[in-house]
């Protein structure tokens, strides 16, 4: 739905253009003076958030044109340019900051899931993230995860059932949990479960979850249940999780292990440097 | 205003209970169970955004509790209790991901801030943020930046004249810049002037300029500009911008500039590791 | 979320207190006047909606309590009471008809859906809903459905992959869509496809679909095909759908398929009867 | 106004569209797929929704194109073609089931009312809805009803004095009831009193009620009501409300009542069928 | 509704508390200060707003307390109070600014009434307000003309047929209109019709308009015309409206007319004055 | 951004069109009369608002057009045409009052504020607003008074520290107060303090407030203390404020001040004579 990028934009742009709105642009800069401005990249990253910004340009001022030069997903070096705008010269610099801000955070993010995703190529497993995301971001963050080249886990608490410790603590065990899930869910949820022994863990095959999350284990640990789980039933999709930088996660995909979730791909994630070139014209 | 907050938690907690909501929590935890929970630090970190968690906690149940037991601003080490919550367990697990989401994210913003706040003591030099934030969190991330020991920068495009380069192309240099701003200003508004050469300095406060960026100076062309500078207008306060990071703060600090602007308050803040620990109760 | 309720309240309440509000009652019920009411059953009926309606009190008027007297699920007969309320008849008034158009239609939705459980009771097949709700209803008509002892199919296009005619016909077949689906699909979402032909269902079970959907199937075909597809996997989840209703699901459940979708629980419910009386006190 | 619809249709589709939104499409369906579908009635009925379906369109993407075939009230049989769509695959498939949700709602009342409508033809009297509407529906509901051959009663509290029972109790009779009314109403608004008996009617007229409502009458009483009304006051409107039926309503009708409102115009209306056939293009 | 104020009170808040909110009281204010405030007239006047400054100064912070002294419609002297408020110093600075312009607008709206109602007392007209309103603020205007002893006219375009010149021309005529809308219209609502002469009069009088406006005529007119109306129709409703100002008002109100609208009710009253005292305690 | 203005317009419309919407229009118009208006002065004015008339229009029907034909800030005296519209009657009816509600207020501000501008002529003294506007149109009223040829003061409670009598009394005085301020603001928000004194006046200059509030002086004593200021700190800018009107006001401005504020530009300000002439079409 286009409409739900709308209210994002807006309380983006409401925290630059409140009170007497962009003083500096209106005092300076001539009313009727147009331009074209350039958007480009300042390091090598993987491009997310052009879409955004042309609604930010598009909501301050509705006469200016938005061009992305490079796809959603695409690669740019230093330099590169990414997209090119035309329309009022105020209009631009209104808008420069907050179109900047979503695609250096999001370009930054698939930029990281890019690293990611090389470090693991090869192997069985596909990185995803998690839920700590930005509030108020999370459908972008979670596509530029994908345009890195990562994987989603699922989006809130609707799509999975995932049942943690404190699941497990409430509802009396492995068992006991998997079971009342299995009772209560409709035919087609998946049911994942958190286990931190190799006892939990055959409780959870022997008791059918779909998904097993193994979590905080080291290395050899992992793969030590990765092959107990893949001789109990070769089925069940194993996940790792718990602290898995760009430095470990290769290690860890080598365990195995189909799934790895890390939240470095979001919070972790540092923004990318992006500027905009403002060319004026009479 | 309080009412500003709601609609921000509203959207963060949207992301994670549309359709089903917590089918996990629901379908695995008993629907009396109530329990007592603490949100501990997992790192030293300099404490913001328990209000905000308050406010998702009551969004989601309001019949549950929240005590913080650290102000906002204050520090904490390795397993430091930050808040103690009590209430229904299925909603304590339901608000636990988007209260520790804005926690982890603003914590990280004032953390950083107290990095750099350190770093200048002593010196004349206050390091401030900028508009690099992330979209629907400015009010909260400008806040953790006072927290941690910083300043602020302006909030939005209202309520400070700051002429940048591309106002400076567009209006025929700093003079006429500064000049039609000041002609159309409200008598209260102060105006800056980015400045990248000696001559714009002096051209800037020969027009009378409250205040003056030195942008992407090195540190003895400040210091140069600083003293030309002060010798001219002792009043005008001096701000160094432009790529300045906590490895370099201090020697710009040393310069003699008054204000330091810095996105890696925002920005380039690493999220802080923060968790909840439950305990139910019969 | 507790704050989801409260957008669709006001946009009910809306559609009577617009303009000058509600003039019958402040010109003819004495501003102090304070009452009791009930909230009757007028007919047998599975009840649901009650939270909805204390919730349309508390817009109206804060001031007022609102006591549920059967549980959400609970049954009644004619002439039980379902709530208590108390408070400024004025209040009362103003919310009357709001108040009931939640209870009649939601209660309606679960006594239908009774109907339906009770039909299947001992078979293997569980009846559930579809996506053929009332716009901006879904999640009380679905809940409506679980509490009137039914099971709910998917929420939204986002918490399963189900690929029905116009998908195959895009994507080139069964085969085709369903390796599309798991090429792209996060690891725990499930995949259903709609077939019409044996040929069809043995190419969805070969390539691994998680659940087959057999659309517009009679009576003979479907107890064959669910055969084949027994023979075939037996994990494999089999749904009967397309215009199944009361008459119709029994015959259709001991045909020994799992699932059975009907769009009759939700848009073919009745409303039932339900009214508010008033008791005005001193 | 036409931005009334676009809140209701947000609303329709965010049930549809949360999270990863519609991921068979995405996943099936090649992302430049561009199409044909039509909307066909698989019934007889009288057609309502096309306005609001073309908006949910638009609002999924605006680069849709939709075709209205036959005008909002016209009447439509099995497999006549309702509308025609054009645009990209994927968002019509987005769009197809909240589009035919409000359809099949809206032609189910406005081809209910045509039903009623035709049952009293011949007669003084005007079938008219009531305030029994689904929350959030009652501007387009009431539409249809008018679509359908029938009339309104009033929109909500506020365009009416309509003093019921519990009315009459709190100011203590039907004359001081109206009295107030009168003393307290616009110039403009119209008083109509429920009414149970001959003395209460007698004295409603007597009191200068511009309407009186003879609610739960059999047809007898009415007829001899209506007579005694008629010979007291020609100008006086009467109305027949309560549990009429498409059965009862022609009975009803020819008693001689101006008006009967039944809420089986909205909350009986069965929905009907519609679907949608799609042919893609290359 | 209580909840249709908050819409209202939150976006005349958001006007003060963009940005960096109340910077003065937060920086000159010690944080626990806790104070005592009076509202206080500062002229004659008919009170009107308490309710709504109530509201601002809960969404400002809910833990201070407001309590009215006048009723809503009483009358208060030069230096009477008007409210007392109790809670945080910083608080109440940052809400009076938004509470008195609530307050001295709407008084000023019923104080203007008064004036009106009391030049037209002892004849049988009613003096009543428009749609001249400000935008916004129509439910509170209107509200003040009520207090202030004057009457309502229609709220919006939707609870009277008011037929002006530019539907007279387009429709072809009184007769014309008047027919259409006595067909169209449902049995409760009124038709009224503008008229500019005799024959325009007799006309709508013969084609049974429930209310007759009276536009621009001078009072020798007007008189001669209400003459008629009666003679023709006793019933008729008779309304002056056109420039009516509280000098030309009784003169009017002589003539014979049952209703006088003026939008000197609304857009023509004063603001009157009022003041916030504060008292800090320790 | 545009945006801002779009819930202006549709909460303002939303007071004209609930319920049955504009019925009169819709039942006494033609469907398809399509027509040309104009929207003429009725006095002499300073133009504000047109932009508001076109998005109301379009807020109403998008396929209508609306040509300003003057800029806002133009003037026009009466029977001048303001704008032209064309489209669907029936649209133009229904956003008639609407339109014109904000452009009389508006304009109304804007001539106002033109009086008062020429009241100062050649004096040293700008004018300018205050925050007493009207709850939710402060944007357009402040615009409107530059349009008028006066001056902004702060937007709002956000952009300048103003240290009023209750934040002196809070603080301990002008010293304390201003101190506090200069230690927390940013370096580019200015401080502006009230005095009521000349001791008071003389501290400030002394502790560096940036603007001094000389409030509700007598002229004599404005320009006293204007002569004391200026001996002292040549810099210091000077504003006169409290009860000044288009009587008082030139004798204020020749007293020196820089600044005098009046709510008499806002809150004083009578609404201007504005119509709309329709001119159908076949």
């Amino acid at each position: 739905m286009e409409n739900s990028d709308i209210a994002l934009v807006r309380s983006a742009l409401a925290e630059d253009l409140a009170g007497y709105g962009d003083v500096t642009s209106e005092w300076t800069v001539p009313a009727g003076l147009r331009g074209r401005a350039v958007i480009t990249a300042r390091e090598d990253l993987v491009v997310c958030g052009l879409p955004l910004a042309a609604t930010v340009l598009k909501a301050v001022d509705s006469e200016t044109s938005f061009t992305a030069l490079v796809e959603e997903g695409g690669t740019a070096g230093d330099r590169d340019r990414l997209a090119e705008i035309r329309g009022s010269v105020r209009s631009i610099l209104s808008a420069e900051r907050t179109m900047l801000n979503f695609i250096s955070h999001l370009s930054g993010v698939a930029t990281q899931s890019r690293r990611f995703a090389r470090e693991v190529a090869g192997t069985r497993a596909t990185v995803v993230d998690t839920r700590k995301t930005t509030p108020g971001l999370r459908v972008w963050e979670k596509r530029a995860v994908v345009l890195g080249g990562c994987g989603n886990h699922r989006f809130g608490l609707f799509d999975l059932v995932l049942i943690k410790n404190n699941h497990l603590a409430a509802a009396g065990g492995v068992r006991r949990a998997v079971e009342k899930a299995k009772a209560a869910r409709p035919h087609y949820l998946t049911i994942e479960v958190e286990v931190e022994s190799e006892a939990d863990l055959r409780e959870a095959i022997a008791c059918g979850a779909d998904v097993i999350m193994l979590d905080n284990q080291g290395v050899d640990s992992l793969r030590s249940l990765v092959e107990i789980a893949r001789s109990l039933e070769p089925r069940v999709v194993l996940e790792a999780s718990g602290g898995i930088s760009l430095e470990t996660v290769r290690a860890v995909a080598e365990t195995g292990v189909d799934i790895i979730s890390s939240s470095a791909l979001t919070m972790g994630a540092p923004a990318v440097d992006v500027g905009l070139t403002l060319v004026t014209e009479d």
